[in-house]
């Protein structure tokens, strides 16, 4: 089961290719708690925090391949169940001014409530990617976009 | 291949049933041009307009089942030829305070672009429900909010 994607970006491809690939760029739109190393072989380490700053869990990814200007992908370490093993990958194109974004969230279990919820999230953390790049300004955890009681 | 997303609307479930089995209530999230008949048996039209007025396209769906403040489910009879024969459900549930959405749009045919650029539409339109029915003012095209070259 995946979760799939596409935004498109009216900016250069490497300035979205730089959101992708290093902690400033990841920090900027999807948690501003982002540590590690973003390079290939590398481990990034995403950590999400309640409004009053208590840690609620978090991500641990391996940098599978960065492919300049074309693709990056990580395999998820650490994390919920659902999502250890699974994959997630952007591949970059330039398409009428923009630079498309192809998201893919591979190798769910099961297509239930937390991958829905997850699906949903990922649109809205495309859009931050989308506004940071764009104008300057994403929407990363903990301000990111509340989409439910699960946030 | 399936599209699913999560979302939670803080509504009493009966006014975000309303807002999915009522042309009115559809025209004000997902697309101002909705015209037919949204009762069980019946045949709904939304079509969709450029800026300037143009028609650009749109779905046509039967109306398979209404579960009063549980689930709404259509099939696709007329649009794309990736939509045709797939069907799109709401199911409807109460959690903290909030009405619950599982949204599928499922029986695709392959998990290409088109279906991306679907899911991260859907996700915006049901934010769209969510603002409509939370706040009265929803997003419905041709007032979307754009997420690439593909609108």
């Amino acid at each position: 089961m995946n979760i799939i994607h596409r935004v498109g970006i009216q900016a250069p491809v490497s300035k979205v290719y730089a959101a992708l690939t290093t902690i400033d760029g990841l920090s900027g739109w999807w948690t501003r708690d982002t540590t590690g190393d973003a390079r290939p072989g590398g481990a990034i380490e995403f950590r999400f925090r309640s409004a009053d700053g208590k840690d609620i869990g978090g991500f641990g990814m391996d940098v599978l391949e960065q492919a300049p200007g074309q693709r990056v992908r990580w395999r998820v370490k650490e994390g919920p169940a659902e999502w250890l093993g699974t994959e997630i990958d952007f591949e970059l194109t330039q398409e009428d001014g923009f630079t498309i974004v192809r998201f893919g969230h591979r190798g769910w279990p099961a297509d239930g409530d937390f991958m829905a919820h997850c699906s949903t999230k990922w649109a809205t953390f495309l859009l931050s990617l989308r506004d940071m790049v764009e104008s300057g300004q994403g929407r990363p955890a903990p301000n990111d976009l509340k989409i439910s009681n699960w946030h």
